[in-house]
């Protein structure tokens, strides 16, 4: 017999995080994470295959998000254009979700097979952002180079918004690592 | 009681990428490696922790490469030209190998572990010259971010390099592959 449980995810999401932060992820069980969030293992199933699923069910859609911001575009972008305007779409999603982002990289660079995890996640999201260049009449190489290097901007500008104390929003820190990757590659 | 054997790294490499082409990764034991090669499996240990490694042993030297041929760039190189710099001098490596990497590609395009492997490998490299232009100088995020955008670079360039039939070398495909970045950030 399941009950209607108020936002069951979040719950489950957020306990998951506090305990994989105080006892590390390979500490902590699903029985832990379904007792602290007051629900029952069978719930937290309904949710999440298991435990690491926590940390990476997002991924799905931010592809989505990703691949249909790119073929949105407008026509006259550029390449990268494209791709800057798709990564700062992430914004919508990142914002207001700063706290638990933090703690969640900060579970993920404490467990080497989350790191793992998360380098084939940005893999396969460059992957489908090229795959929306090509779609959009961009040739390789030129779609496989802009989506990688889009996804290392987005990497170094995610880990400046998470890291810093200021009150700068994720695309303040994306347009500024772009910037940046422009300068590096015309030598200045 | 142990022989010396000629070149017993190169011939159960060479045995090893055979038999991973002819039956998968997956399908192939330690026992059947040593045997095409001729030698013990007590050899094959002498040589390679598993036979994982026998795909993944040249990464220490290969970064070594890649971070001192960054160290050694003339002090007046911009980040970039430094790693490009380095990137090509990979082609002294590569370029006599060029059948059996090609090999080697296709074996891990076949095995999702080993893609898994090599995306970690790949990542180990950016970051080893990430490091290297830190010592150069090259402040954080410009550090990271050319490091990034400069595996991008290689890794499309060696795909060009090992899947075309023509005789271009491989620090030409990395000319033209670091020509397209350019071209791309600087919205051409």
């Amino acid at each position: 017999m399941s009950r209607w449980e108020p936002n069951a995810r979040g719950r489950l999401e957020q306990a998951a995080l506090e305990l994989y932060s105080e006892r590390g992820f390979e500490q902590t069980t699903v029985a832990d994470i379904a007792r602290r969030a007051g629900l029952t293992e069978r719930t937290f199933f309904r949710h999440f295959a298991d435990k690491r699923e926590v940390l990476f069910w997002g991924a799905g859609a931010l592809q989505e998000l990703l691949v249909g911001a790119v073929a949105a575009a407008p026509e006259s972008a550029g390449p990268l254009d494209a791709v800057a305007v798709a990564l700062e779409a992430t914004d919508a999603v990142f914002e207001e979700r700063r706290e638990s982002v933090r703690h969640r990289q900060a579970v993920i660079a404490a467990n080497a097979e989350l790191q793992e995890r998360e380098l084939i996640k940005l893999a396969s999201l460059a992957s489908a952002m090229a795959g929306a260049l090509r779609r959009r009449g961009v040739k390789d190489p030129a779609a496989s180079l802009t989506a990688e290097a889009g996804m290392a901007v987005f990497r170094i500008a995610f880990e400046r918004w998470i890291s810093e104390t200021s009150q700068r929003d994720l695309s303040q820190c994306i347009r500024e690592s772009l910037d940046e990757l422009k300068a590096v590659t015309a030598g200045r």
